[in-house]
């Protein structure tokens, strides 16, 4: 183990370490509700920024230091295999997960690309052998390519549609090869530039074809695992087919693609859409299709996708409570999507990242299911809308009223009498909860 | 007709005109393609914020001087219909649209606001018989009194639930006894203003019964118009649940509505959800979903609901390219849910606000008429797809091959070549047709 | 006392309180560094948002549901001022502020205001001698009625600057008389909705003026207390010519009037701006300018005003830091511009909205506190900048050197090394600290 | 001339041609109030976008098919320098601008990057013997290279400083050279990341230090041209210290560095900032600082710097306003900061790219030039204050009054009436001179 020669296993050391290269909260053995914290967070660490990502932006080249920057091609891949293994191992994830071109580099033919990739699947499913880290999604890399400069799936170009179509059944294989626990599509050129030169009902069509191709090859493979739709509203597209939740279940309803298809979340995406991502997890949740989490921050001030590391409390905390209500993340897992910052370049500023998300997830965890223990929320939101639990409000749940029924209750009422939201009071006690969690103290 | 004494009926004068108080391009009785300008456009002026509004804002009182100021309750409803249809016929449009509660006060009950209703529904009646002027769409206000704090029909509270029912089946009542060509439902307070004190799944299931007591009441008294949906993402609700047309596609799929429910999509709501007002259109369009618009524009730099006269030549255009391609809005109109500057106070700046409005739209739809007369868009989108029309891109298209047959495919090209986008040569085409397709010159 | 008489004085009872009406953290009588926490914080009510303001939003009236409702006029002023007091001692703070127009109502001219103003000034004044509650500050209303639609001192009528001149002159005798420790300016109307008719720089020269002439006044009447300005950059108006603490710099910079102007930064308004409320803190600290706060919370996802009571930790901790390191507030405060939501319409929520912002702001004061005790950031800035300490950094620093001179050192140069800027392990420091400063047990 | 051959010279044909390679409105020797359209516009290419650019984007490589794309090193930055002497003659442009890495490529020392410079200036120097095509401006690239991470002139490090430092010497140097008409600095890493590792106050008063060098190393070497600062506000720097002009204005006033230095203003930042780019300009031009444009487009719902070609004629004519206003750019110029789309990879496009955004301020000019004939909002303006030309508002203008006069005056006033700003009419109107300005028809 050479490439993190600095940087011995990451020990969960507790809040008063000043260890920056040690967990303060992220107790992986940890017991919470009859579960490990390991197996509620279900940690994942991501290929493309870790391994692969250089600190490059629009304006400059890379500036990430790495003990592999000297190779190239395949030795690349192997050496960035090596290095991934060692860190998992530090950083003591259950999980990762990969776009085909991050492992290997593409050839100059398909054939080609398809060689190299199973290449270092080989060599991955080597190291899993003896490795606790599990791959929790693969996927394909469709926007890199000039080829998908005009999308993939919905590329006005039908070879693209065809060479895309490779691309997701290789990686079908791959995952059923490595035991991939889900699969993921994200469809960064599934949209348009401008309305002047886009067949819109075409491409969605067409999304829809090779979407239900793409859980027959499933089928007929025996790859049993979740597909998961990453939605994202722009960037690099102008707009992307799969704005937010309610657009991709829109589009799944419509295609019958409900059954096939759960969500992979991301904060960043989230805010992107005008939405929180407790939000996004909500809408999820309520129809069954919160499948999985990509887990980073954006900067609510800058308007694109920055990825960064997670560490809002408030939004570890509320994406927790979703997911604990939702019975937690089932086959999914929390993978940071996350990415140094350009500045940010030195090996051990990875393991810093990681640390700093870990660690606020893994408090987010404690504090929403103490929440959730007290149910702090829940029977304030229970009395308040108890009135349909009873009376006219069963009624109307029930199904057993209707306009004119209604219209003779209402013209009865005297008065309408509303009761205070609260908001401020319960902000309040989410600042409570979460700097007393914590502590050992109990909070009520 | 004594309320705008200082304006005369609006003329077509002309482009060459520099009367403020004429159409430069407006002409109601020009033909395009068989239909008059009048037919195609279907311009409906808004109740609210023609007669209702005052150009108060969040941080000031009213400013607009209106004839009727003087006056109160029911006097001052009455007057109001006087003017409305005094400026109905000076600006001649076809149609106009209302909540409750701009035509009539609210009274101190349900009872009394309905007999106030009542009223003013049979002096609108009168008027109606000896003017051109229909009913485009009512609605009903759930938003403004402080009883639907935490919304209406997703309120927490029965009793809300029930009082919105008798509201809407009044509506309902009032459409078909003024001949309405729709029925409305912005839900403003649809929506949560903290996810912590809120039920989504309760509320989103509420609704959804709110909408099939709707539809089954119609039916009941044989009203037989379509409902429209108005999405807005935001405001005054923190998040509302018809964000946008994909959302509200979502919900009307999952409760089985979309029989029953089209949109009436507004340009600034759009701009607010992160999309061009063209793309929403475009997106109710191709699902089949496309009722009405709400004309009006928002400035891309403030983030609330501005609601300005359309004067963006650019929108106006493209949003009347998806109207014709819808093949015209069929019930639906061009409602302007616009408003005169809190700084455009005088009477006379409700003629100015509509006639900067409707030349908007005219000038639209003569160069989105001539652009698609041209094929300008759909020649080079023929082209750019034409790839599907044969071979495997016909196979895709009629569901004839899989990703196997793809891959196959995919391993046998040698080169996949793409086309430009050509964005920059569309846009300036756009310009070129936005200049000359008024002059008398052929541009093409 | 009467208004409020559900509620008791609220008391300090610690983080483990489960009473909403009680402080968690505010101890006023704690002394950290020397100086106790009522003294560092200097805590405001503001007049208009917690005894003017109803609940009334753009598209609803108001929902407050307040003791003093039922009266009106000089009654209402009356019973407003009584409640005050009460609502002052009852959260025991020490300094409150107002608009003129929020304290009486405006007559039918000015001389009638003023008079109105005059009767509520004194019975304040006799409130006062009892009170522990001192005046922050004061400021004009110009920008609610309708004279001030297209501006006050920037209004393109001079009748309308003449009368503001005649408002500040009165708020300015009202500071003295009443002992203000500040006097306000926010020129919500000087701006303007469209370039088209607007001269700007006529109006901003009249605004120059305007201050040059009050600062004359002040000078006259013998009041002296710093001027500040409270820079929003749109809303209500389009374009804000206050956009930014830098814009204001610029403005006052220009016109000779730094030394007399500082800012009062209100956090809403920054972030409308595109800053974070540090940012904006730290632009007027290191220029000499912090002068006040406005504590409140903006929604990121929302592009208005939204004032909301300030609940977030991180924003209130980094403000903390940035007025600790300005060495306190000075005359300034920490005024709560801030208003309980539409729904939160009970008397008591006006006492759990201060609560939960006197409770962050506590909390981020010692969480500010410990970080610069323990000169985390300290420590790691002075060693990031170690270069300008000595060498050719010094030379740079100490203006001994030239360009010249700097490329003869570049060419010398073989390599540049950077260091990480370790943002991640900064903010998981954050966290750390945010969690254990107000648990017993040392964090380092 | 051999690397665009498919394109011939760029001619006028006037607004009914159908060739995209042809001009339609820009005629460059079309005379308009005495000066050529050439003259009036100074159009220039920018060498990044133009030669260098790929259409990489953070989620894909480069797609652009370029004749150079096969060379490297010096060879490459050869048969640029000829392809852009090429299109500048095949275009008709009289300026060009560039980095100067942009044109040569940077060398592993200083030094060498100096020599790979010296080398391509004597390139460009003979070329612009023969050329019609002059220096606008050239610049530093002090963002790209990874020693830029932390800013250049405001990097915590003192040798990044001095490099910087030899950076601009040279480009002084060049600039003299070649006869450029400005320079430019864009300080695009001239910012933080995050406050918690910045000494802002260092890094300005570094910032200042380092521009008072500058402006010496010109006196000395005789280059006596305009320096300009390009604001921007993000992108890539979380925050920028330019952030736009009135922030720029305050740090030159701050720093007595307002004698040198004008603005470079862009569309896209002007919105990224929250502004119109009328705004920016309007700001610059009244403070007599308005140097130079760089002509691009954003769009409005993205958050980042999409430099898309100028066509949104109004934002065209409303520059060309200001311009014309401002008496011209002076040795300023319109500088295309602009990129076709990732899809629009074909040389051609290039082409396409300048002539749309040609066409459009060609169409802006013209447009802005006839509402400045008619005087259609001066005259508006004049009107609307006309208020302060005599009596009350004369004596405010003049200095002569102060707070006590004008109280007397507002006691006095009976009423207080303000005209209508009557925005609608006006947008109206500018849509009027929009549509029939190039008409051959008089418009008033």
């Amino acid at each position: 183990m050479a490439y993190f020669e600095n940087v011995k296993n990451i020990q969960f050391e507790g809040a008063n370490s000043t260890n920056p290269l040690a967990f303060k909260y992220y107790n992986p053995q940890e017991v919470i509700n009859g579960k490990t914290m390991e197996e509620l967070l279900r940690f994942s660490v991501t290929y493309w920024h870790t391994f692969n990502a250089d600190g490059s932006d629009p304006f400059g080249v890379g500036t990430a230091i790495r003990p592999w920057n000297h190779l190239t091609g395949l030795d690349l891949a192997k050496a960035r295999v090596e290095a991934a293994f060692e860190l998992f191992e530090k950083l003591n994830v259950p999980f990762f997960a990969f776009h085909d071109v991050d492992i290997a580099p593409e050839g100059s033919t398909l054939a080609e690309s398809n060689r190299n990739q199973d290449i270092i699947v080989s060599m991955i499913k080597e190291y899993m052998k003896t490795s606790k880290t599990k791959l929790l999604w693969n996927t394909a890399n469709m926007f890199s390519n000039p080829r998908y400069t005009h999308g993939a799936a919905t590329s006005p170009n039908a070879d693209v549609f065809a060479y895309s179509a490779a691309k997701v059944k290789k990686g079908l294989e791959v995952a059923k090869e490595l035991g991939a626990e889900n699969y993921v599509f994200w469809g960064g050129r599934e949209g348009y530039e401008t309305l002047l030169n886009t067949d819109m009902k075409l491409e969605q069509d067409n999304l829809a074809r090779f979407f239900h191709m793409a859980v027959d090859y499933a089928k007929e493979i025996g790859l049993n695992v979740p597909f998961l739709i990453e939605p994202k509203p722009k960037e690099p597209t102008k707009h992307q087919y799969d704005f937010d939740v309610a657009t991709g279940l829109a589009f799944l309803q419509k295609y019958d693609l409900t059954d096939y298809f759960k969500f992979n979340l991301e904060a960043n995406h989230a805010t992107l859409a005008g939405h929180t991502f407790e939000h996004e997890l909500r809408v999820a949740r309520i129809n069954g299709m919160l499948g999985s989490i990509d887990a980073n921050q954006g900067d609510p001030l800058l308007g694109w996708d920055t990825d960064e590391f997670p560490t809002d409390l408030y939004a570890t905390t509320l994406a927790m409570y979703e997911i604990l209500l939702n019975g937690g993340l089932g086959k999914g897992g929390t993978n940071f999507d996350a990415k140094v910052r350009r500045g940010s370049f030195d090996p051990e500023d990875l393991f810093h990242g990681h640390i700093a998300g870990m660690d606020a997830f893994a408090i987010g965890l404690k504090v929403a299911n103490k929440l959730l223990e007290d149910r702090v929320f829940e029977n304030f939101i229970d009395n308040r809308y108890s009135s349909y639990t009873k009376g006219i409000g069963l009624e109307i749940v029930e199904g057993r009223t209707n306009f004119r029924e209604l219209e003779e209750y209402a013209l009865g009422l005297t008065e309408i009498k509303n009761t205070s939201g609260r908001t401020e009071v319960l902000r309040a006690t989410l600042n409570q909860y979460l700097l007393e969690t914590l502590s050992n103290v109990a909070v009520r």
